[in-house]
């Protein structure tokens, strides 16, 4: 049976994106099950899963840490967070350089929620020393709000040293770790963070449609009545699980089951530290290997993160992106197709299953495809 | 392998609930995937399922109707729906006959939308007439809200009455088709349905996480900028599965692949109308069963969907709900848990992968409980 499957699983490609990712088939195989959603079978899985999304940072309830799960992408988890937690006529400061930073001033702006935003370039951290004097010179401000690894470039930013300002300033810290949590440190404690984002779909390696939210007690206790909608409510929710430990609406029980073989195989791979070590040689491996090709990264590498690789379009005249792309395709490769905003580039995923081989075989094709194209890059080497 | 899998799910208990359901293996298996959420492969299959939720109802783009599917659970779809169709300023008439009616009032309120509300009893339909006289009234109203089938009591509404009152008063018809959409007619033309809300998880006999939306293109034209969040915004959803065929924020990829494979077996089964005589075979086979081995149903015949069966808890001293469902439970069957607002009736589901002889099983097992419970039922016959 399992090779039948793996037969059936191996004819997708190889996915080389920050979500949805390649997945291992037992997490999939996990949703071969129809389970009750009141029945005490899912009510049980769904607490196991709150208490491992704590534990993978090593919380728990019982040192004030409630995590939330909530049906819909990663994007309905941030908007429940800011929509739930910035009350009424408060200020939230957005720390931005990416898309996702931009996608937490539009969320404000729809909710008629003050915000004042801060911005660096798409390949270069938020500043700790910028956010305190932005901080200190509006005291309007009460919330800030920060992506830790900005996707649209990799780029990662100085949770900790953010999170220390914030908090030194007296302000609530509200966190998008979609693409850190379940594979890059996060000091939950030493940053200060009041409420975080993240997704069952990116390091935790689960099935799209489930997110969730981590929160301080403490802060979550502030929020009742604050929510700007009914399904995104994060008090509301963790009110129902609280009470009865059911969703308050139909859960994504598929999702949840894979989920819960996900956060299994997380701690079988040796948890956050030895899942961010395997994201960090896929991406030392491809970036190397990239370079070595002749190709440019555009993060420096002391600003990259270990998700995603970013890298300028070659000059070579017959380089075209999209042809680049679906021959890569062909060979069972599928890179991100999207570019950035603020310069050409390409990006790579280095998370999910994939494995140094993987990176290996994606490298062994790239000049393959250039070739095929008639790009030569030798000579842009070194520039 | 086949007769592996089989076996695997067979140790689940059968869903008699309004969803999660039991769905088929071949619905499950299709979620043995991974798909770029981009590429070419998930949106053909995007495409697919957009034009097979219209064709299920005689629908096509090329008549003016749109089908737009949404991240999460069906109270999702539906205030996307109504957070994003009724403008500011506008009012609501909400008709009420049960919980799911009253969430709409709830989203009303939550997005500073003024809702007027029309009650009626949870075993008893809404009335065209007073929906006339309610919006003759008042003429501030300019929106109306049905549940087509209230999940509460499984009461089925009069779509198409209500739909022609609405419209001949000139006001735009919302609809809660969750209980309803795939197995029940819908007359979107005849009912002047301009928006209606229902999800994969229902009557398609998908699994959960997945929504959708059924709007009149002419509908969703009008309604640019109302919404009034980011990631529930109906006109954002259709206007980017437009442009490209993308979902905006990461899509649940395995849900939809699990709804196509479920809108192609409704087609194999014979399309909406047969699968809602399984449904009305179930409903009958297990109302009469019931009401042989002394029970009584809530809803009177006339007025019962055959989603779900709602029994008034017997009057026995014996009879505890609780020990009941446990009972039912520990021989495999798990009815709904949860009892009704207004009067004390226990719910079983008909619908998902359940047959005749799944009833069967069933009914058989009922007087074996009633029996371990010391619960004599004969003498409430025929009151």
């Amino acid at each position: 049976m399992r090779v039948i499957l793996a037969r059936m699983a191996e004819r997708d490609k190889l996915l080389f994106t920050p979500g949805p990712l390649t997945t291992s088939l037992t997490v999939k195989q996990a949703m071969l099950r129809d389970l009750g959603s009141r029945d005490e079978v899912f009510l049980a899985a769904v607490r196991e899963v709150r208490e491992r999304l704590l534990a993978a940072y090593g919380l728990s309830q019982g040192t004030g840490w409630e995590a939330i799960p909530l049906q819909g992408s990663g994007t309905y988890a941030v908007e429940a967070a800011v929509s739930s937690v910035v009350p009424r006529g408060e200020k939230l400061l957005a720390l931005v350089n990416g898309a996702y930073g931009e996608r937490i001033v539009k969320i404000a702006a729809v909710h008629g929620i003050a915000c004042e935003v801060l911005r660096a370039g798409e390949d270069t951290p938020i500043d700790p020393g910028a956010v305190r004097a932005a901080l200190a010179k509006d005291r309007a401000l009460t919330h800030a709000a920060l992506v830790h690894v900005e996707t649209t470039s990799g780029v990662l930013n100085p949770l900790r040293a953010i999170g220390e300002v914030v908090r030194a300033a007296g302000r609530t810290f509200l966190v998008d770790a979609m693409s850190s949590f379940g594979a890059l440190p996060i000091e939950f404690e030493a940053a200060g963070v009041a409420c975080l984002a993240a997704s069952a779909n990116k390091c935790l390696e689960g099935i799209p449609g489930l997110a969730f939210v981590i929160a301080r007690r403490s802060a979550l206790e502030k929020i009742e009545g604050r929510s700007r909608t009914l399904a995104l409510d994060v008090f509301a929710q963790w009110r129902g699980l609280e009470k009865d430990g059911q969703f308050r609406f139909t859960p994504p029980t598929h999702a949840l089951l894979a989920l819960r073989q996900a956060l299994l195989e997380l701690e079988r791979e040796g948890g956050v530290a030895a899942r961010g070590a395997r994201y960090r040689q896929n991406h030392e491996r491809l970036r190397g290997g990239m370079e070595a090709l002749g190709f440019r990264a555009y993060v420096p590498r002391e600003h990259a993160s270990p998700i995603i690789s970013t890298f300028l379009y070659p000059a070579h005249p017959r380089f075209d992106f999209q042809d680049f792309y679906r021959r890569l395709s062909a060979r069972g490769f599928l890179i991100y197709p999207g570019k950035l905003t603020q310069a050409d580039c390409f990006r790579v995923g280095n998370i999910g299953q994939l494995f140094s081989r993987d990176m290996d075989a994606l490298l062994a094709a790239v000049p393959l495809v250039l070739r095929e194209m008639g790009v030569v890059l030798g000579e842009t080497r070194n520039t």
